[in-house]
């Protein structure tokens, strides 16, 4: 029988989802990262391909289906963002071990940011912005066009991200203890939830770990509740953040010259969920930048719009 | 017979000079990393004890001398910051391969700030301002007081250095690229440096190599130089760090209450070599703030102020 298949690969986890060929899900699997930025090239191909065999195993046992075939797939991936990237992950997921279930020819492979518009949008002309451990916009319009800001990765970007809360939080801190900046309640709050006693035991936290974007993308909340303390430190490193989420959105919606038409914008990532400082404050000047703009928070999984794209090939 | 030892202990490389009981250095070597931040505790410890081990061999060999033994030392360190890395390298330096020639009870370990500012000045009220890789801030006063601030690397600080000249190179070129900043000759100066022809091949540069600080400090000198062609972009990023370097220098000299008095500031580091867009403006606007500040290049060796400060214990 014939399906098709979504894909949605992360660093640390990996959705797959088999529809039928109306594009409804019949079986799913999860498994680890396929990425070869996290894990490494051999173990995220290893990850990936025993993945998708299970998917398949799962069709043959569900549906007394001997040959399940993907006829068309959908791989979003994070961190596909450079031509080396795509030879890299074009070898890694089109490999041998597959090519019996799989039709190379049509699947596609797409940054992560493509699923997610799909899944959170069906209009034309639509934006998706993530503000989650890291920070990537894209966006597409009515005539085609593809556009996208951000989703340099901790180095090259970030900003606007869950990362850059947390390093920023850190080095509030750290101004504050040297008496280069203003005292700020982010010390004992972070203090708190790292359960650390002092600058010493921050300074292992930080340093005596193997480097870790997500560790110091958790701090955000910290930093989140401590601006709704009124502490003004934290309520500036916020607004900062949430300016250059508005800049991701301005140069996307930019360049696909969308400012006075009707367009959606899905947001997404946990920093959403910090609102009075961060969501609201983007909500609000971008509905005045843009009057016809309409929010959606994203709700169904990206793995779902890795499934409708695939149904489109 | 009796010597003096001074040690300048760095992340890559580490100096040791032997000095007769007149403070005049006599034998000197160089090894590898005695840090065991970058190269691992045992490793820095071996390349410590063989060192040290070495410069007693060159005493026998020069003197005729059986029996060297180092009566008072001083070891500047970089990386000691917190009581933790004092007592990871208390463990490393005053070791017990190392007793037999060395009086342990008159061995200080202090941060590399401080030998710095013992070779770069002799006036009782000093400070020492550091923009290498690294940045850091270290004063003392007549009253004896002492006071620091930056120095926290490249995650909780580094503010003012090459390190965060670099990133903020990188991440510039990044926003003209995605729009979401103005164009910038750093683009193609840094490209012509590093010998890539795009961005792929940057972000290539940026994340398929171990990261190192130094790799990303080293754009500070195209960024120096983009700046001299009257960049804009490359002006705005090296006017906030000069004012970073300034935030650190006055945090010390308001810590230790040096605004209205006479006092040396020694400055070190490849960056003052950038100097109509670095040093002259943090020179000029600290001259304005503090009229009877005097300004010194650090010229002598760290390891002179080592052996200086192991002369005084």
């Amino acid at each position: 029988m014939e399906y098709i298949l979504g894909v949605d690969g992360g660093g640390t986890k990996t959705l797959a989802a088999a529809a039928d060929m109306d594009g409804r899900i019949v079986a799913e699997t999860e498994f680890g990262s396929s990425n070869f930025k996290s894990s490494g090239f051999e173990k995220a191909r290893e990850n990936y391909t025993a993945g998708i065999l299970k998917l398949a195993a799962k069709l043959r046992k569900s549906f007394k289906d001997k040959t399940p075939f993907f006829k068309s797939a959908c791989i979003g991936l994070a961190g596909l963002n450079t031509a080396y990237d795509r030879k890299m992950f074009n070898e890694l997921v089109l490999n041998d071990d597959l090519k019996l279930i799989l039709d190379i020819e049509n699947t596609i492979l797409v940054n992560d940011t493509v699923i997610g518009l799909a899944a959170g949008s069906m209009k034309k002309n639509r934006v998706i912005i993530i503000a989650g451990t890291g920070s990537n916009c894209y966006g597409i319009n009515a005539e085609g066009g593809q556009a996208k800001a951000n989703g340099w990765d901790h180095i090259l970007g970030d900003e606007g991200s869950g990362f850059s809360m947390g390093i920023h939080t850190l080095r509030a801190i750290m101004r504050a203890y040297d008496g280069r900046g203003p005292e700020t309640l982010l010390m004992e709050n972070v203090f708190e939830y790292l359960k650390i006693k002092d600058i010493d035991e921050l300074n292992m936290w930080t340093y005596d770990t193997e480097f870790s974007k997500d560790r110091f993308a958790s701090l955000s909340l910290v930093l989140c509740n401590t601006a709704e303390m009124g502490d003004k430190v934290a309520i500036k490193i916020l607004k900062k953040e949430a300016h250059e989420a508005i800049l991701n959105v301005k140069t996307v919606v930019s360049k696909l010259k969308l400012e006075n038409k009707d367009f959606d914008l899905v947001f997404v990532g946990k920093n959403f969920r910090c609102k009075k400082y961060f969501t609201d404050i983007i909500l609000k000047k971008l509905k005045k930048d843009f009057p016809l703009i309409n929010f959606l928070p994203l709700i169904n999984r990206p793995v779902e719009g890795a499934v409708r794209l695939a149904a489109e090939i």
